[in-house]
């Protein structure tokens, strides 16, 4: 039998292949009518997107990665949890992988998975990724991925996240609600999805109640402990704020920290609302109020869309960005 | 060249084949003489282990597998940087594999590495674990193995712990020096060696102060979160002790958070110290007097073994026991 490619499609349908190509990876540039022909004659004519992808479908490892930055993060032990309670239901393993944010490293573990040692991979990025060709390499050799959390929204594929944006802008809004007045955000790097989202959040809401804007309230965390909290100290001493929101939970901490060092109070001085999936949120000292993100239900979506990839022939991973939705729970260190 | 076998060694030494297999694997039962003789000659005609462990080397995958029980517990996170710190400046790989405490998940992922996947494995078993061929297949494969935490001690190679008998017993006779008379302990399963250690101090300090042993006040905790809290809240409720000490870290969250429920206050009418490497434990409510491994130094040790193992040729790994210290941190938990 002849092989079913895209030009066949494209000659059959009289448009070019650019256009075949387009619709099957659901682009906005092409219309829905185009599409719907496209994926029928597809389907019709058991289109396979590339010969490379059905190989690999074929010679299973029965192995899935999961590549993600740190460890010692509750989001991500969940995550994981999540993933594994999937593949586990499959008949997979799970290897885990950690970048410890370093963009060369994500590289270099991405190349070593293209030689069939796995079948698909779950990505969390690297807070120093700004370039994603190791990522279409991949996709190119026919090796299904999947983002989560932190994501590249270009590649042509699903990702999933929370509602970083909404979140960022309810828990600013909370702090104002509060009293706050003076309200720095600890950021996670730019480079990522998440970041730049919870920080158009934050900033979003001291525009719509009229708080001005500090360029140097607002501090870029790193990836070390150390630093992060040298900054908290200068900022606590420095610019006194009254309210602070944690993009991840670990700045957090840092902040509980030099607060406890300099003698300010939590929440009377200073109140704090931070990302984090902490089991012992409800136990510190104050308690914290925290935005939870229903982690372990993300990993279990991710898994199931890269499952469904890895064993539908005709399910093709398109560009599609699922949202949930996070939690605000509100707890003693933002209390008025 | 001819190969160099046992066989040949021992013609040459006249000895017995298995005293030089024995003396080759340190065993007690050959004379510190003989062992010297056949480690010299054998390294004098440059001997190979085996020849499956020798082409393994040759084949190297520049990776190693860490098989953990579970991933949210700050102990296996810091032992996991320890690793990868090492595993970096040697340019390998490290792929982490949970068995969530199952030992058939165990067995699977252990016979997933047969196949020349990763070139060493580092291990801390899983709870439910009693049976340990699977182990002794690995290494029959010729791929070195090392023990880090809970590991098994009967098996030829290098295990890694802390004084879990020490700090045990430190750990209660820090709570009766506290004025503690009813002390329960959350134990992990007895199954493990650390679990067994850990009950053997209990045991052992309560016996020198001659506080008496109540079977019933020995918690046989399980891995599942809302199991551990329904114990522990049948504890406090029915036999009031009056001090606790938790095997691990998450029992003690658990007995916090059932403390808070019952409206039981710590320190003041229960006194907790726990294994933890909890990041948060000074920052608790009260703050919690902890028992702190070195886990990130543990981690180091463990990969620096098997590297020695995967680069010289002559080194094998032998029945060894590496105990590193723990630390008694005292906070609030304990207070008087």
């Amino acid at each position: 039998m002849e092989s079913v490619n895209i030009k066949k499609l494209a000659n059959i349908l009289n448009i070019s292949i650019s256009t075949v190509s387009k619709a099957l990876r659901d682009s906005h540039d092409i219309s829905k009518e185009t599409k719907e022909k496209v994926i029928a004659l597809a389907s019709e004519l058991n289109y396979q997107p590339n010969p490379h992808a059905s190989s690999l479908r074929k010679a299973k490892s029965k192995t899935i990665a999961v590549i993600i930055p740190e460890i010692a993060n509750n989001y991500f032990s969940l995550a994981i949890n999540g993933i594994e309670s999937i593949a586990q239901e499959k008949g997979y393993h799970v290897l885990i992988y950690l970048t410890h944010e370093s963009y060369l490293k994500e590289v270099a573990l991405i190349r070593l998975l293209h030689g069939g040692r796995v079948d698909g991979i779950l990505i969390s990025l690297s807070s120093t990724t700004t370039d994603y060709s190791h990522l279409e390499e991949v996709q190119g050799k026919g090796l299904p991925l999947v983002f989560f959390d932190r994501v590249c929204e270009n590649l042509n594929t699903v990702s999933i996240t929370t509602d970083d944006y909404e979140s960022a802008y309810n828990a600013t809004k909370h702090l104002i609600g509060q009293g706050c007045k003076k309200i720095a955000h600890l950021m996670i790097s730019k480079n990522l999805s998440i970041g730049n989202k919870r920080l158009k959040g934050y900033l979003k809401a001291l525009e719509e109640l009229e708080l001005p804007v500090d360029e140097t309230m607002i501090i870029n965390c790193t990836n070390e402990e150390e630093t992060n909290f040298e900054l908290i100290k200068i900022l606590l001493q420095e610019k006194r704020p009254d309210g602070i929101f944690a993009a991840v939970e670990r700045y957090a901490i840092s902040a509980y920290e030099a607060s406890k060092q300099l003698n300010i109070s939590i929440p009377k001085d200073l109140k704090i609302i931070s990302f984090s999936n902490l089991q012992t949120a409800s136990l510190l000292n104050p308690s914290l109020t925290t935005i939870t993100q229903p982690a372990f239900d993300i990993g279990r979506q991710a898994a199931t869309i890269l499952f469904r990839a890895l064993e539908e022939k005709r399910y093709l991973l398109k560009n599609e960005h699922i949202v949930f939705k996070s939690e605000l729970i509100e707890r003693e260190s933002t209390s008025k």
